[in-house]
């Protein structure tokens, strides 16, 4: 990852020869022969730019700064000025969530990300899932309904995150989101994205013009929309693959993608096996009563004394609990582990702490902070059925990392590196996902937060051109691995549904800490 | 010319394999796949047609018909349909002259030119010569304004072209005009073309599509500007090397043609030198003052009995007289002179002939029609000082031809063809022009008449996708004699101002009809 990068957008400072009777040459053609030396290909000239050409050379007396986008297959003059011009370079990766989008708006002099902007999916009184979003698309008119309302909302943000630039120093949008939001983004057929056999319209877009899609930008800015590798496999995950670099190493890594689904791929330089499971909802807190996503007021890390059971949390930004989210859940069930308050099975044990402890609509509830303790005056808690999805969850994430190695003849202490990405990849302690068996008793060292990394791939491919061949090879590199359809997999999960598994030596470390050694 | 040709719009069947589990390639990876094998390259899919992919992919069973284009640099899919459908193929070439633009209709599928249309240049009420309109396009809004005109009245004649066909169906379009007109048509800027070193904007427009230009087109649609060699050497004279085929052959030919200037190119496939001069106008008929374009009413043959004097001719369409075009003046000249009524030196003979000259204006005029044979009742006639001008223009056609042979150490004999081009390039009687002596006196089968070569080549063009490399071949081949400034010109042109030549030697075949023999 130290290596030169070279953005998808650079800026070349040109002297050409002046013109003269000796030397009649358009300005086009000496202005191209000069780029062509420099890049070592020949550069498409759009209209827009040829019709400025002939004032800005004789403005600048033949010294301009030209702009120049890499395709994918080659490069495109974006515009040109006079050299004593210095303007701003501007792109934006877009990571297109189901429920929220964020900006990455980067600065391609620096190479530096200026200013991270989030914003809720548009989409989302159209339905919270997106199943309920497709089938309303089922029509084309409501499918153009969900596109249009999606690029308006993005085109506003766009707005607001370059308030203190020109729309016109925006030259490069890059953008992920998972099948689906991509093809709405597009406004491309959905109907049997998720009918058997579940078949995208599109897998690789050919870069665009922003303006395609009316997205505000510089005129000529051009637009790349992440592949995907399958209706299921979006182009989130590739951008995640592409930030994690996995792809790019000789050992075997893993990353890991919690989501609504959780998302695993693992490989190296020379192959990617990828799988997904159901795993994610409870993971993301998604599924909880009291649980919200990663934002001000989430509960993020819970920890239990397992000596004087008292209870501390902390909040994101420090404000008072609305909720809890993804990591804080991963938390709160290894301290409630740790501390008793739970046993192997996932059975709560209200006796050791009867003051936390209601039922709640007939359901025994653990309440993780008090009425008054709340933003919203209502306790925030976990039933023991909630806390029993989070096993399953958790179960299911570690089966399919075992299946996944398991597949190509290793095991998960093998494995170098595990890149935790997803909305909560940032937060979650892999000591606490360890203790509950989500992630392997590997050294702690090999777990490598990614945070976003969906959104962090848009951004690497904003910074390294290559990046598009990256990608080629990734998609030609994946072989997606059917999980559910493996009998072996129901075998392993069974074993996967305690805390932290039935085979107790598969976490040594966690059996120290329980004393059991 | 009759190897297999290419067009620039090809379209394919294709059949898919239908998706299932084991299969579940995109619709957009499965054609890209069958269309890469097809072509050899990587198409460019534009989001136009990702869009509407899915649905006739399975209207028609994944059996469908592909339109690609080439755009110089690779191919793009255009649209696609249910492998059932036939849809109309079409091509526009248009030569953009400065008077008058002509339109050809090609067909892809049968490479036949279906229609041609032409109509006068709609910037003629700006200034009837290339300087006036080129003085006047001086401020920004005024060249916006001869752009914009251009455009809408390209624009609508397209539609009535089209008018049995729908504007969908009009996939490509190449179009070629002298310098000036491609630098209006596509709004660049033209105040240094004209001003010295007389650099133009741009000599090589890469492919466009046609509604960056707002042209009525199928909405993918491409547009081909022809390259320009210099501000005096147009993509119209490109185009007419490329219907000429010369640049293909291993003899040596020279391409004639006479427009406004004439306008010479000598070479083979292995070097082209051009050159340009002052020798238009009267030949086109221009300046007389019973001059006019070669249209129906024009007088374009003309024969004068040497022994009785009876003057016969023919006009265009056979309609009633109403003026003389080229082919008309020279066959004029040649005649007059072979009957005596105009001397070596282009002195009128008036006493030959004395019911055939008047005085107009104090000037001696030879009237070819008299008032009452006439449309408008008024006699046609050329005068004296008009013909002299005609004998410049020949003898400077005739200078050119030698110097630029003489540049390369060749004599007019030894040159296989030439192929003579320009509005009455159709016309011209090769025979009357070397008895004037403004073409050499060569075995008359080495004269190749290629009609509007420019509107040929756009057609060229359409019919035969090699032609971007031939034109960049062409374009790097070509080297520009500045003639003007030869003080050789100016000797030889004192022998080319008589009639045939001063030196009787060069022209034995008329020495021979003089009786001088």
């Amino acid at each position: 990852m130290s290596q030169e990068l070279a953005p998808v957008v650079q800026e070349f400072e040109l002297f050409l020869p002046r013109p003269s009777l000796d030397d009649q040459r358009a300005d086009e053609a000496r202005l191209r022969q000069a780029l062509t030396e420099k890049i070592g290909s020949r550069p498409y000239l759009p209209l827009s730019v040829l019709r400025k050409l002939t004032k800005v050379l004789r403005e600048g007396d033949f010294r301009l700064r030209v702009l120049l986008a890499y395709d994918g297959e080659g490069w495109q003059v974006l515009d040109l000025y006079p050299a004593e011009e210095v303007r701003s370079l501007l792109g934006l990766g877009i990571d297109l969530g189901s429920t929220g989008v964020v900006f990455y708006l980067l600065d391609f002099r620096s190479g530096e990300v200026l200013r991270r902007h989030s914003f809720k999916n548009p989409q989302i009184p159209y339905g919270e899932d997106i199943l309920t979003r497709l089938h309303y698309a089922n029509r084309p008119e409501r499918r153009q309904e969900l596109h249009q309302l999606t690029i308006k909302a993005i085109g506003q943000e766009i707005k607001t995150v370059l308030a203190e630039y020109s729309e016109e120093a925006l030259y490069y949008i890059a953008l992920c989101g998972n099948t689906t939001m991509e093809h709405f983004f597009l406004n491309l057929e959905t109907y049997y994205l998720y009918r058997e056999p579940y078949i995208p319209a599109v897998s690789w877009v050919d870069t665009l013009k922003a303006r395609t899609l009316g997205l505000p930008a510089h005129e000529e800015a051009l637009l790349f929309v992440f592949p995907n590798a399958g209706s299921y496999f979006g182009g989130d995950l590739l951008a995640g693959i592409l930030a994690s670099g996995l792809h790019r190493q000789e050992e075997i890594s893993i990353l890991i993608d919690v989501g609504t689904n959780a998302e695993v791929v693992l490989g190296n330089k020379d192959f990617l096996l990828a799988c997904a499971g159901a795993a994610g909802p409870a993971l993301e807190g998604g599924i909880l009563s009291c649980g919200m996503q990663a934002a001000p007021g989430a509960i993020e890390r819970v920890r239990i004394d397992p000596e004087t059971l008292e209870v501390r949390y902390q909040t994101i930004e420090g404000e008072k609990p609305q909720g809890i989210c993804g990591s804080g859940v991963i938390d709160l069930l290894a301290q409630m582990f740790l501390a008793g308050l739970i046993d192997q099975r996932g059975k709560f044990v209200p006796s050791r702490f009867p003051e936390r402890f209601r039922k709640i609509d007939g359901e025994s509830a653990f309440v993780l902070a008090f009425e008054e303790e709340t933003a919203h005056g209502e306790p925030i808690y976990v039933t023991e059925g909630e806390m029993k999805s989070v096993i399953r969850s958790k179960g299911a994430m570690y089966t399919i990392l075992t299946v996944l190695c398991g597949s190509v003849g290793l095991t998960l202490d093998q494995i170098s590196r595990f890149y935790i990405a997803g909305s909560f990849g940032n937060y979650i302690d892999p000591e606490m996902a360890v203790t509950i068996g989500m992630l392997p008793d590997v050294p702690r060292e090999r777990f490598v937060p990614l945070g976003n990394a969906a959104g962090k791939g848009t951004v690497t491919f904003l910074q390294n051109k290559e990046a598009f061949q990256e990608l080629r090879d990734i998609l030609a590199n994946l072989t997606y691995l059917e999980m559910n359809v493996r009998g072996e997999f129901m075998n392993l999960l069974t074993g996967a549904l305690f805390l932290p598994h039935t085979d107790l030596n598969l976490f040594p470390s966690v059996k120290r800490k329980l004393g059991l050694e």
